[in-house]
């Protein structure tokens, strides 16, 4: 025991507070200093990750909660089920052609990897990953004690065969990826190559988390089933012996403020993720699921062929405009549909201290490493953002950026 | 390498997908259980957990939903930051007299546990919690490598010198408790029990999570200051040297469904559950955030007005039934507020042999037990829900609970 001072009132402890080694680990995102950078409105910003907000069916879900409060009444504010709203689950589970129960409604994407993190993943297992891939996922597993290993990539994405090399090399536990329209890259995986990537999946045993935040926004080139459509066709329509995880969410076509997203998998999954949500925070919110179910099936259709348009459009400009300009040894893919699109400056070329001249000259993107898993990749490349982005200030930006790169050449 | 099929379609794999160490370790609750025969709208349920419905604010949130969409636009439905709508951060740290950046928006306070249980929680680490206790707590620090030791308590809640004893035996990294209206048992820490806890908790250096969803349903007796309210005072209003985190939530106030709760706390935990919460969920929907704080100022006060008239009416009709019923060798809890009470049998008659006969009669209630973070203990315990039901029938339910007690007897 301690001395107490003679004052009758014990002394308060300054000492600082002992975090856990898990928080300790813990720093800074990148995505929230981008946050803060894209909401100075004299910024043409191609560094944020929001949709575009003008496109947000705001009436549409004004009368959907009205709509909601008149049907449910007090069970809208009410505690609710762990699963998810039974109509919502019905809803998804009807579209993937999978029962109900396999649908786990999570609060957003970010939620379902954390929960995923944490049922599938023991301290020290190897996470395969694009590289570069979405930090937020690295992010999300990493508590969990995941350590990450880059997949082989080139210029249309995974290669099927680098994959099965590393999985010959290393006990990989499970694959993360965003075959269709990549964040970061705007890559689309080809059919060939899915098919590819399931055999070898299929081959060593592998898991797969297939993230498919944009694939509902295609706005040119060929649809591509997603890896869980194969390997559920591949299952005879039985997702109880399907390897791979689908996480789906309402962020990128309806809104992302009311946080609803979900995820597909075996009821041995789905189980164990139920359990980790009511530890985590019981339930998602009741009435935003009911605001969701009231729009999905006359609502979303209409907001996807909207915010088609508005991306392809914006997508178009930025494509048009970078190859007006096309500044010396920087090449840049051409996405066919999502939010993204990924750029290469010349070797040596330093995207972060390019930053800080475009920020002064009023431009903003995200420069590429913050992308990687490990540090030191990808210094020379940067992500752009066309989707908030008026088409003249589209232009106006990217003229701003490439005078930049040229003065450094 | 495997051997692949011939068929040039290699066969799905149909092994059951491994989990991790921590999902192994998950069980289906009870409080998943309970809530299902909760829904039986035949059943006298007093083993709920949720708030009264009818007497949500209904309408009242139906026009914060219309006046936020008017006033804000598309941002009630856009990303949002982390740390939580500054207009209720603001709001609750003029309340709580802290600076708004002392305050964590979360989505329910199960969500403020988990995260807590992130940044403080290494794997091994003992958290004295009370025997019973809220069994959502041990469900949201037990991935967290968790390891519960009970603080000794009598009718009058923690023993300060039970605690005092234990710290001196044990390195137990934090406590967790509920010093008002305590879930499950009802019971109130009086002002010198409180006191001479944060005197125990100084001279150890010992973390507190005070966890107050009930705090504000007082319907009579002399309200207390919070463990947290203290040790500011203690501290001359500085949270950085104050070593009590706060949990409170708008569930059992305003309305459950829209999971907002906030957590004050030291600016270096608020620090790191910024970024566990980042890796968590990304943040609490905008649009909830948005209503509840068109709601603090005005419906608020009336809403916990509303709430503590109606429960305290209900809770002194259990109380009254209980008494004139008496039945042999059983005695109970009489809360000062919150949603609960507690009766212990007569040693040797088991709760939950009970429960199978009082469901059949039609009454529902939780078994002790399940409250317990060691098994065995409280067998002969049960906790009651006064909140969701009427008076003529709280009177009948307890009128077949005496019978069944007294026909064991």
């Amino acid at each position: 025991m301690h001395d107490r001072p003679a004052t009758g009132q014990a002394a308060m402890s300054t000492r600082p507070v002992r975090l856990s080694r898990i928080a300790e680990q813990m720093t800074a995102s990148t995505i929230r200093e981008i946050l803060k950078v894209t909401q100075r409105p004299d910024i043409i910003s191609f560094a944020g990750g929001l949709p575009a907000p003008e496109l947000f069916p705001l009436e549409e879900v004004r009368a959907a909660t009205g709509a909601v409060l008149d049907r449910y009444g007090p069970a809208a504010l009410q505690y609710s089920t762990t699963e998810g709203h039974p109509p919502l689950r019905a809803w998804l589970g009807d579209r993937a052609g999978v029962p109900a129960q396999n649908v786990q409604i999570v609060s957003g994407s970010q939620q379902g990897l954390d929960l995923l993190g944490r049922v599938l993943l023991d301290p020290g297992d190897l996470v395969a990953v694009e590289n570069p891939t979405y930090l937020g996922a690295l992010q999300a597993l990493r508590p969990y004690g995941a350590r990450f290993v880059a997949v082989p990539t080139d210029d249309d994405g995974i290669s099927p065969d680098g994959l099965d090399a590393l999985l010959a090399e290393q006990p990989v536990r499970l694959l993360y990826a965003i075959p269709t329209f990549q964040n970061p890259t705007g890559r689309t995986l080809s059919r060939e190559r899915r098919e590819a990537l399931l055999d070898v999946a299929e081959r060593h045993d592998l898991l797969i988390i297939e993230d498919g935040p944009y694939s509902d926004l295609r706005f040119r080139g060929q649809a591509q089933p997603s890896l869980f459509e194969l390997a559920l066709a591949r299952a005879g329509g039985d997702i109880e012996s399907v390897r791979v995880i689908s996480l789906g969410t309402f962020s990128k076509t309806l809104v992302p403020g009311l946080r609803d997203a979900w995820v597909l998998a075996p009821g041995a999954v789905i189980d164990k993720l139920v359990q980790a949500k009511q530890g985590a925070d019981l339930h998602s919110p009741t009435l935003n699921q009911m605001i969701i179910a009231e729009l999905v099936e006359e609502v979303l259709p209409r907001q996807i062929a909207r915010v088609r348009e508005a991306y392809g459009q914006r997508c178009a400009a930025m494509l048009a405009a970078l190859a007006e300009r096309s500044p010396a040894g920087v090449h840049w893919t051409r996405p066919e549909g999502g939010m993204f699109l990924w750029l290469t400056l010349p070797e040596g070329l330093d995207a972060e201290k390019l930053l800080i001249s475009a920020v002064e000259a009023g431009v903003a993107f995200v420069p590429g490493a913050s992308f990687f898993a490990a540090p030191g990749e990808g210094a020379n490349t940067m992500r752009l953002s066309y989707v908030t982005v008026p088409e003249d200030r589209i232009r106006a930006g990217v003229g701003v950026l490439a005078d930049l790169i040229d003065q450094r050449r």
